[in-house]
């Protein structure tokens, strides 16, 4: 999909992200969505595409670091929860607790008796926060391994993404079959009525974006909240510009 | 400035940005950067654009929301201290405890006593900081008032700006002389040899925002970070494919 | 019960609990204990008698202060979880999460569906931290209001007690009948094998406090761990004493 | 001295205690405690004395961990500024940012450049908690090494007090002097008009808490608050009983 035509079709989507922040706000309501999938399947980008217009002191973005020693020791959700959205706000986890039936489990940084706890909680937790009210998505975002391999190879070349390379993602890239059969079984564990999980076709990244959030518009209720007229009186004055009376002056335009 | 030719100039900046990361993180230096101005200046777009293409876990954005009740009565800079970046971090300020002798002193929230409280305090907390190594650099983002007029009008009328514009700012537009004889005082107060202000013009926003960035990365020391060879060898076997054995499955793409 | 007797008696109660926190510690468990009951009933007491002896860095109270407007809009259980323990800590709830079921009930400050939601999910939420290993035991401490009228008199009189009365609690005395239903609807929804209520008689607050610590020891598993000799060799010099070579001396002993 | 009449000497300052906390709530002023001192020199006993009869919601005792790995790359204030008291509040430092003078110093945790620059820095800090109307004080709890040894003779042989006695105390027995010097060398650089150091004998902890309370009390302004009178009109039906309706009843009373 082309640059110009992919932004033509996402404005409109923004416009209804938009709406659906002001009907949050309005109604007091939490939205939470989680984006989880394989290295380089486009999470990050999907995010910003939703944030990006957002009001960054309603819409939050969790992007967890690796787990201290003590919070280790710790209920697993523990360091989950204070992200959760207060009323009116947006929380979007870029990965989010299912790194344990994930990358911890692929990668043996959770036992199998760990895994399978947390795939048992899950469940019960998250239609906790349903039950509370909580608004929850959860989106897989899927990308075929020749695709993937290809944005490695980008990733690897150009200076801007080489710190989304770690050496961990070289290594995991020969679990690659791995990864799905913990995702069966995640999905098989934590696919419920309630908190369904939906797999978005990241192959190609704008499609799969427009698509995700074109989907995640469609399952939130009716959010059309009348807007209150903003107007603006003509000035009293002429408008000012920047003067400066101290030392303190404009640095020269370099560009 | 062409669209264009902004990206074409701002991909070097990057580039420099991510070698400064880099670089941050080999020496475990700190960086902050405050951003400054009056509305519509810019400084939500200047952030992006540093941000955009850094590691989300290293740069954090802080953009406080109001004191709680709590909070006002707490010392003045308790409630940002905690957004200070540790080791090999930075944080990017969207407004900061500046906002104490600017829309708090404009607007009548804080009392005449509290802003020179407030502007006897900075240099002290201030130099502490650069005392202590952490790298400061402080932004105003400077903006006339046609300008900025004309940047009202759009977010009225932009729905993906809208919630940009609030009361607060409809009722401060008369307000724009007192606005810059507060930062005018604020200048005089905390212009400090250790931690001084820096003024760049935002009346035409991508060339403000790539003078600032160049200004920024003349401001650090020399921080090249030799780059570690990231290798990718050929897989073992085919690439694999993203296959679902049970019922969840893509959806199907709606662009 | 005499003062002399009762600290006989809770010595070696007291020994057993320091045993429990060695045995926490070498195990990484985790143990929750809360504390509810009406006014006056020894929450705080029976707290402060187990928490005397034990390390301040291992074992927290947790008396959380009224919620935020902020917090008030999130997930009913949010702000109690980062209180939590890590591994090997204790958290002792001063009042706890069923303050909904109580005080909010009673006093209107809840309305009848969140009381309705709230002891439908606490039994969820309890059994997910018991599943995740978390000890959890619950205590109600009973006082007759009989009892509970000599204690506010005694509040209202004795100047060191003085702040325990409050506003609230003067009109709370009308509900005594309220609180007890509202007490037994509570029993009735979150009495669950994996987490029972246990109620202690505190109209002797003495006997009830070695009740209720002696009833508490009896619910871990054997928590003897040997514990480690430490020995003091001799001084290699004589012994020194606090001299300054300053301005700074000790004041006067004003005793 | 005796308990007996320690605790007749300790009540009036309990009640004096609790009309400074009465008085910090009506003006909204704001205290800080620092105690320092040698090992066993009494510091949690002292905080005890004066947390022991007041709300547990106002008055905070802060008693740090040591710090994580994330927080040994930040500002060395950073964590102990979120403890720093709200309006109306207390907080009470068992050890402080003092350590690192300290034990760090003698015990070689901290490099010599980081422990001269910690004492430049100190002054500055509390200099800026004190403009900003912080009411700050500062004790040492002087102990000579002769009563030192008998104490931790104690620790290794009382059960309760096991837990205080650590590995790294008895490798600090023979570095008496030397904290000494490190003292001396904190005094020096830190006492200051505005913060100024206090010393108390507490070679006998008794007369030594009262000394210290005594001393803290002189130093607060007039802090009389006339007190609402709290009435307690007569009941207006009989007394009620705890009855329960459901299966929970008391345990049998275990002595």
């Amino acid at each position: 999909m082309k640059r110009k035509e992919y932004e033509k079709e996402l404005e409109p989507l923004q416009v209804e992200l938009n709406q659906v922040a002001r009907w949050l706000e309005h109604t007091g309501k939490r939205l939470v969505v989680l984006f989880e999938g394989r290295d380089t399947a486009g999470k990050g980008g999907a995010i910003n595409a939703i944030a990006q217009t957002l009001n960054p002191r309603q819409t939050h973005i969790a992007a967890l670091a690796k787990p201290s020693e003590r919070e280790q020791g710790q209920w697993y959700f523990q360091r989950y929860v204070p992200h959760l959205p207060a009323a009116g706000e947006i929380t979007l986890f870029d990965r989010s607790w299912y790194n344990r039936a994930g990358v911890e489990k692929v990668m043996g940084y959770a036992t199998p008796e760990q895994v399978k706890a947390f795939l048992r909680q899950v469940p019960v937790f998250e239609k906790m926060l349903v039950d509370d009210g909580i608004l929850l998505l959860k989106y897989w975002l899927a990308v075929d391994q020749e695709q993937q391999e290809e944005r490695f190879a980008e990733r690897a070349k150009d200076p801007l993404k080489r710190w989304k390379l770690s050496p961990i993602d070289v290594k995991a890239r020969e679990k690659y079959a791995e990864y799905g059969k913990a995702r069966d079984a995640m999905f098989k564990a934590t696919h419920r009525p309630e908190a369904p999980w939906t797999v978005v076709d990241f192959n190609d990244q704008k499609r799969g974006r427009l698509t995700l959030i074109r989907h995640l518009l469609d399952q939130l209720p009716d959010h059309d909240v009348p807007r209150s007229r903003m107007s603006l009186p003509p000035l009293k004055s002429r408008p000012g510009k920047e003067r400066y009376t101290g030392p303190v002056k404009p640095i020269p335009m370099a560009y």
